[in-house]
């Protein structure tokens, strides 16, 4: 194995990244190794395209992350936003920002974290570009994906009378999140507490906030049935996706606390710290859950799709815009929705 | 205007940088705003995809350097490589990493040139993604473009007995960066023979540096005129770039020196500074011009084209692969070609 970066050089980077990512797809004309990457669109299909930034510090921390995760996470959250619009994932490019004192082994195991949610997606490398870094670590993946003209959903198409529904379980990520801290610093003073949590519990929790599990078929069913009219991925917390979703539509909502669903490994963390776990789904980001507006008339049978095993559950309604946004807390009273999500520049 | 990015929040961001970029295309179905942007591909045509990343103390230093060149500056890197494909460049994403302590006005001024050249080379701002930074600012973009199927210039098909063209003039660009450095460091010694050069001059090369001018309009006329076999663009230097081409085709090359275009602002500088201009189009990268190969029945058609009044110079020949990469120097003696261009991790 080289010992520096210097050895290896920029063409040894990319050509020891293409080993660990599949990077052949009959999309692909042309791929890693020319100025741009050619495509042959599938015929009769629009093209997805998204685009997300992870930063070393901000958004991860390698203390308690590896850089296979980091590699992971970084296209799965890519993939979640396809997922959001009813699509097929298909191409990815990389864009890397690699500290100088890194080793080529560091570089290697984001690259295998990366081919690992390739495969896991069945999305190939298309290309990318690499820099030295003064600082830290970042990776800026670019998706694309591909799906029925007229069956995507977007985030500005719900309809008043509409019921909101979300995929699996809220919450997880924020409370792995949390865990993740108090393993690696004293300050969140949660030390204590989940310290008498089951490990398996907490693994639990910090695998579903390390290695999201973006709901691909959960929303190409939805999409190809017609089913949902909007749907946004919960990547800030529900307090900011509702927001988002609502003030595309032109709607607001009311979201019933009392259904939000929640694994147990969730409401065991929750009870040991004692908060609550709704707290963690309205203002936690990263649940890369699945927020979707069905009409009444298809509920059932976007309820019955359960596309492998995974719920669909019934958390509120959408109401007109005058009403605002909503909640009905555990007591069953109504209030004014003032929690907000995650944000980069507060 | 507000004081900080914390009272714009990610939103405001986005909102305020759409109104410096154009972000509507008969290709968008939709655009910023929701998980993905949906586009329809015009029929028949195959798709470009490339990507850039600019990086603060690495790519560009804010000595020197406004925010707003550096906006226009990361455009164009991206779109000379579709202009290197021979395509037409269509949609784009920014992913921004922005310093905690940055100004609204500085991240309206990135987008102003982002705009600026998304405007002049036709493209249209498709989506994106903001991340605070922890250090300096980055800044990636994701470029689309177009070709006609079976017209895209890649690398790899150079075949022995072409003739080996460059467009435009070389090492403009590398001169333009020791001008900036010598104006903010004494470290290169150059400060008092460019204080000598005409200021007019150091505009122009200080200009070809941080605002360079991608080659499309000559890439698409030799691309849909069969008149190209291969192409890349000057990014690194000629010396790597010919190095990248000559391995993807298989092929060896030789450059006349003596043949190579030079700016008369080149010239001036390179007698003032006691250096070689050749160094300067060997080993500096960032000149964006185009290095293609022509067959020589089709070379004088090829030159005659003078797209945009952008000269097309004959420098050399393809060989077979085992004459390696030769030059001929000043006194026309051949010598191997041993030096590199730029390289991120030296």
């Amino acid at each position: 194995m080289p010992v520096s970066l210097a050895d290896l050089g920029e063409v040894g980077v990319i050509r020891r990244a293409v080993r660990f990512c599949p990077s052949v797809s009959p999309l692909l004309v042309r791929g890693v190794g020319d100025d741009a990457a050619i495509i042959r669109p599938s015929g009769q299909r629009h093209l997805l395209l998204t685009t997300d930034l992870l930063v070393e510090h901000i958004d991860f921390n390698l203390n308690g992350w590896t850089l296979d995760r980091v590699g992971e996470k970084a296209l799965a959250v890519n993939v979640s936003d396809v997922a959001a619009m009813g699509g097929r994932p298909t191409l990815f490019t990389v864009g890397l920002a690699i500290p100088a004192r890194a080793r080529p082994a560091q570089v290697d195991a984001l690259y295998r974290g990366l081919g690992r949610a390739a495969r896991r997606y069945g999305v190939a490398l298309a290309g990318g570009d690499l820099s030295a870094s003064p600082s830290g670590w970042s990776i800026e993946i670019t998706l694309l994906g591909e799906v029925k003209p007229g069956q995507a959903l977007t985030r500005s198409g719900a309809e008043v009378g509409d019921r909101l529904c979300v995929t699996g379980t809220l919450g997880d990520s924020g409370a792995g999140l949390d865990l993740l801290r108090a393993n690696t610093s004293r300050r969140t003073g949660l030390g204590a507490a989940t310290r008498s949590l089951p490990s398996r519990a907490a693994r639990f929790l910090v695998e579903r906030h390390q290695v999201p599990t973006p709901r691909v078929a959960q929303g190409r069913a939805l999409a190809s049935r017609g089913l949902a009219t909007a749907a946004i991925d919960l990547s800030d917390g529900l307090a900011s996706d509702l927001r988002r979703l609502c003030e595309a539509s032109g709607v607001g909502a009311e979201v019933d606390l009392r259904a939000l669903p929640f694994s147990s490994e969730l409401l065991t963390y929750a009870r040991a710290v004692k908060r609550d776990p709704a707290t963690y789904a309205l203002t936690s980001g990263e649940d890369f859950e699945l927020l979707v507006t069905v009409a009444p008339a298809n509920l059932a049978r976007a309820r019955s799709l359960n596309v492998d095993g995974v719920p669909l559950t019934d958390i509120g309604s959408i109401l007109p815009r005058r009403a605002g946004l909503r909640i009905i807390d555990r007591r069953g009273r109504r209030s004014r929705l003032t929690a907000s999500g995650f944000e980069h520049f507060r």
